[in-house]
């Protein structure tokens, strides 16, 4: 489906479920609730649906939200690569032939509904909504704002490769509908609770180097998260630490999900593919960021992916 | 002087001096890197001086860079506000009369140039110089690369509030020429020094809180700097580390400047005025922004400064 099917779409259809990632990020709650309130605001019908208590961080893109009471009719996924990223919860969206609409950016997307809008060069999945939704109306700033909170994180505020020209062009023009990015980017980037920071500050203590330091690893335990009192969801910016150090070209990010159940994520620099190594394990994602679900003793989990990077050095 | 006439001046004049400021920063080096070059691809001779060893996270803007041999001229400045900032050693640029053309973005330029194109609302010099070459001739990746380190640098990559849509629009022009900003970026916003991060976790590690949690103290001691092997100026990052933590509104960093010698440095959120509250220790700077300096035992000095804190609150 391309851009103008999507926009006919849209137009043709009402009382949207619009289904978004568990783990939410930026990206996927600013497309959920751009697109939430522009359907809203051609007198649609339309919910956002998460199957995670969503982070409090992200709560200024919903603030004034509430759900409507209406017999759904069309379901829509965005920013959702797999129905399995839906969560237990929301099982029954999974099931094959449920999902209308996916728009997407994820070139891994398995292609579970029955339409999809997917362009794997879009730094942002938010960055296709701001295409559909452009050529249907008018953007306001309440939308705007979703849009570029999209953007912004899931382009590392322009800063990831993934960035490209059309990045900074849609973020101009949403800049333009006068809202407060500075603020924004405080929340996204900078501000963080003292818990959240002293948390950090523990793992990032503790990280590891590997392979001549060209691999570093943070470990997150349970027993951290469960000391400071922070949400899992709070410490995403852990993964990016690894690669702020000078030399350090893999960083991993090992997350205790159950007991001997860890989630990694892997962060790459320029030579290596994240999504080729954590493919091994069964997961993927995109060049410089992947993810995988790895079982046994944590000492066993570090050693299987540090010995699975080795092999692409 | 508009941007056109600016056009006209470059055109018509030859044996360029282009004059960066001390303690260089990306937008400084950036637009004289930009300038030098576009004028020595038009075929005119063009050096470009600064007061200050040049910091080794630029190289990248001038690695390939030469001094040419020529008579000088005609001098240009690009982004110093005041002649001062010339440094100690380019004495005879400071003087009336010698500065033929200034391009400047900030609000405070004294003026000392003969001619100026000044544009107090753009969030880099960069920008400015920007659209003074566009209309002269094709921005090559190597003038973009400079132009976009600007942009980037002084607009805290498009995250400041003195980011606008121009300054996104212009960040594209400069992508769609091929320049590696992902790299860039990583230099300016990311890579660290394996032991800078250490020393950086070991003071932030040790921050208190005092007020309610209104106030955040880091201090910097010669033990650590130290112990660690870092210069001072590459701690450069901790003073803004409080503000980052929810609730903080005054970040005092405390760096031991010798024996029972404090330099205190200010960072305040928006109620409070860091110089107003610095200048009661003879010190000053900006609202946001500010230091002075206290003798004594670091307790008292502590005290000292997060009792006059209170008087403010």
């Amino acid at each position: 489906m391309d851009v103008n099917s999507a926009r006919r779409f849209l137009t043709q259809h009402d009382n949207y479920t619009i289904l978004t990632h568990i783990n939410p990020d930026g990206d996927t709650l600013g497309c959920g609730f751009a697109l939430c309130r522009f359907l809203r605001g051609m007198g649609k019908k339309a919910n956002v649906v998460n199957g995670d208590v969503l982070p409090h961080r992200y709560s200024f893109l919903y603030d004034d939200y509430y759900n409507q009471e209406f017999e759904e009719k069309c379901v829509v996924a965005v920013d959702i690569a797999d129905p399995k990223l839906m969560g237990d919860s929301l099982e029954k969206y999974q099931k094959p032939g449920v999902v209308d609409l996916c728009i997407d950016h994820h070139i891994s997307n398995t292609g579970y509904a029955n339409d999809m809008l997917l362009d794997s060069s879009a730094g942002a999945a938010a960055m296709i909504i701001y295409e559909v939704l452009s050529g249907m109306g008018e953007i306001t700033s309440e939308v705007a704002a979703c849009l570029y909170t999209g953007i912004a994180t899931d382009t590392g505020c322009f800063k990831f490769e993934s960035t490209d020209s059309r990045a900074h062009i849609y973020a101009a023009k949403l800049i333009e509908t006068g809202i407060d990015f500075y603020r924004i980017n405080r929340k996204m980037f900078e501000i963080k609770n003292k818990n959240v920071a002293a948390a950090e500050r523990a793992i990032v203590s503790e990280m590891k180097f590997y392979l001549n330091d060209r691999v570093a690893v943070n470990v997150i335990s349970l027993d951290t998260i469960k000391k400071y009192g922070v949400e899992p969801a709070e410490l995403e910016s852990i993964p990016s630490v690894p690669l702020t150090i000078e030399g350090v070209a893999v960083g991993v990010t090992v997350k205790e999900k159950a007991d001997r159940i860890y989630k990694i994520s892997l962060r790459t620099a320029e030579e290596f593919n994240a999504s080729q190594i954590c493919s091994e394990f069964g997961g993927g994602g995109h060049i410089r960021a992947a993810g995988c679900e790895i079982k046994g003793e944590l000492d066993d989990v570090i050693e299987k992916i540090i010995s699975k990077i080795s092999e692409f050095m």
